[in-house]
């Protein structure tokens, strides 16, 4: 299909593509720009709707499949309802978002766009204090909404389930991020944007089903993070040593995820990108 | 990503970007149109649709695994196909009705479209008591074909399940009504359109998928309304009294949600639109 | 949105739009194309790929969880799984055969749009009988396959469910196949295209859509037909007495809908085609 | 609706189109140039994550539902989730590697757009060659991760079910292949980018529903192949007898299937490619 692609856009005179120059490493003037404070609050409310709407669907999910409570082990969503909520809020966060944030709503996603120098250093910092932030308030409010099913149900945190040792779990953490950044990167490639204006629009949907996809996949070995504000805020609010003892994975693993998946797509993918990822290297 | 989308415009010269006057509160002239009777006319359709698809699909799942009639508890669509119908459908009606009335069939949609001056008053009302009418004649429709099972299976009707307060359920239905017309604000933001001229026919994807992700969180808290006019024709063709004592939840709650959205994206997200939002409150 | 939508028309420019001439009720030169062909033998082909795939969803289905010879009633996809079955199909298929033959897949969507005057008569009537013939060779397939389950578990035939009378069934096929032909018509609006270019790409999704919703609703009342082709394939195929009892259903049902969809559309929505839809009926 | 389009694009003025020349059966500068390495590890990575993702998916499901360590049957994502899981994963892929190497991700897709010269005969190879090497990781990974499960529960390999003849199984490949084959012809026919220049960005999520159909289909009769690279990567890593003796119709009825698929869209639905066609065999 790529030779199609190709052939179409010499026919079609698509002008010649020239990449936008790496971000600064630090920006003085974006700090002086109300679209820098509006960008972060719009990456905090959307990691507080995002957290909201997915920590209800899991204690709602268990709640009515109880079986000590209810009858009937079919009535709930399933997981595969729980997958489609992480997947579908993330399709709709980042297509509610694109346009003021750039539509992160994931520290990993922050990390792997700032190695390779789309974003700044103080954006990427204070994007992550939002979202982490933003989590935190998210799973509060299902907490402050049924505190006693919240806390039966396991508050919707991210643990290594039985029988998985820890290599395993922090392996699934760093390919099921690869996935969700290799996509981001491959979505909003500019490259691809100046062929097909209207690619960033339609980059939401495949982002929401990278992130469904890897639920499916991993939701029975660490109920998948590869989002390390989504893993940090349930820890704060449900707060049992379990989910501490093994928060580290989801933040190392989704890191290492995003760095992989920033170098696989500026080295290999796009070899003319590597001076990017160099200068941003020198500057630091 | 929003980074990419910023320089891409930058490149390829898209025209500054004004926005279209605030509506008009009253505008006598729009009476005088066919368009605006046939605006009316499409939205009481779509919601009679809306309500006879999603109260189908309630009252046939709840048939099919009743544990009094039936031996299989898996057999039908389950929550899941639940949300998607009501998901679904909205997708499928803003769709077709986007060009001819502007898709918006909850009234929730419209009073936060209101606030943002996007439709005049008169509108505005005929559309609530168009969509209002649309769902009790749709329900009608259900208890028509199905009569007994209507009244076994609940009628479709919202009402706060055991265990939560009435403070939780509005809770819940603000939050919901918050995300959905966040969304709608978004996936129509005349500023993007201006950008990327097809947003508008994408629009309707996302604005379903948030109603599919707010009804698999809160299904278990309250059935999930936020559209009131789905909550007032399940309680006027359903009429037990429970629904009727919870009714003032699923219109108190969607209103507020609307509310908070269109401050939130006036004020937030957009400052230049405050003039707008401060004409209207001038003019009222 | 309706509002943005328009004020954006305007502002960019969009040509006036002029309707395309009503389609001839017979026109001797469309026999002599290989397009006109091609065009039934891609009706017949997707007819025939349509019912293969739904029908052998719903036979593995049922004979996955078949209580006398499974233990595992949740095994199989699901009736929320035949609901994809069937919307996914229509999605890929008219996406696939848009170009070629207008992917109407669907003996009531042909007879909606030549009751529109969008095809000829000849065009119509070749291409019922192809999705017709289409049908009985999809279902006849999937019974060479696996005779003793489609003998078994009901062979995809549309039958009335216990409990429902006639009015009942040939009511939901009327509101059902209303909404599809209405989402075809909407998806499909010429006035529309003028406005946004791409519409008849992005038209396969909401319709496929629309199939979905209607069989989330229907599934328990008549297995959901809202396609005589589909529903006679399956008779043919089957060959019990009861799915032929009921056929008229799935025939007259679905004429009606789509009638109704048409003047919906074309006198209350389209004030201005009233002519096109006049004129048919004079020369016939 | 296809009359509308062609009105269209007679209105809009589109461009005479003019098919792109047939590729070289063998082309020697192309072995000189990056973008071909690139494109053969861009397979290589995607046909890895796809198997990853989805064989985990399966592994996950069967390990969760196990009667004799599990009371909760409904507790996983189902067969419906795993069928997802293999459209949604080939959704994203073929998003992500469109403008790399085309997308193809399945030697049966090479294969048919090798026979109607879209890709060179050296190309066609190497894409094979790693397509399968990236199938074997992929399931190594899933083996590496957890071996017991793996084992255990059938390794994701597929094999024909109990209860059917080699020759349905046979016929249950090609015709699913086909399904998926002519879906990937006709969203990439240049023909049709001709008039909608962003149909190569859209293309990837019918792609992925055709695959998501015919799983929901064929996957209680062969598992669903339709992918030679998927089956023998499974078949590799788990290593019974039973996936080995069954291999080779997961081979054969695949490229049949891309067979009947390339001539079918290339000489019925597309008359005057019978050239190009023609000139790939004179070469040969």
């Amino acid at each position: 299909m790529g030779k199609d692609i190709e052939v179409a856009s010499h026919e079609y005179g698509a002008k010649d593509y020239q990449d936008p120059p790496p971000a600064d490493l630090i920006d003085p003037e974006e700090l002086t720009k109300w679209s820098f404070y509006r960008a972060i609050i719009a990456e905090f409310i959307a990691t507080l709707l995002f957290l909201y709407i997915t920590v209800l669907t899991v204690i709602g999910y268990k709640s009515q499949t109880d079986p000590d409570h209810s009858t009937d082990q079919c009535g709930g969503v399933g997981i595969l309802g729980i997958a489609w909520a992480f997947g579908g809020m993330i399709f709709v966060l980042v297509y509610c978002t694109a346009g003021i944030s750039g539509g992160h709503i994931n520290p990993a996603v922050t990390f792997g766009l700032f190695l390779a120098r789309k974003v700044t250093l103080p954006r990427a910092v204070m994007y992550m204090v939002a979202q982490c932030l933003g989590a935190v308030c998210g799973c509060g409010l299902v907490k402050a909404f049924q505190k006693s099913y919240y806390t039966n149900y396991g508050g919707g945190a991210n643990e290594l389930a039985d029988g998985y040792n820890k290599g395993t779990g922090l392996g699934a953490e760093i390919i099921g991020t690869f996935v969700l950044v290799y996509t981001v990167f491959s979505a909003t490639d500019p490259k691809r944007n100046a062929r097909d204006s209207h690619v960033p629009v339609l980059a939401p949907l495949p982002i929401g089903f990278a992130v469904f996809m890897v639920h499916l996949a991993t939701i029975p070995i660490t109920g998948t993070g590869i989002n390390p504000a989504r893993s940090f805020g349930a820890a704060v609010i449900y707060g049992k040593e379990k989910a501490w003892d093994d928060q580290w994975i989801f933040w190392v693993g989704p890191m290492i995820g995003a760095a992989i998946a920033a170098i696989y797509h500026q080295f290999v993918l796009r070899a003319g990108s590597v001076k990017a990822l160099g200068s941003s290297r020198s500057n630091a």
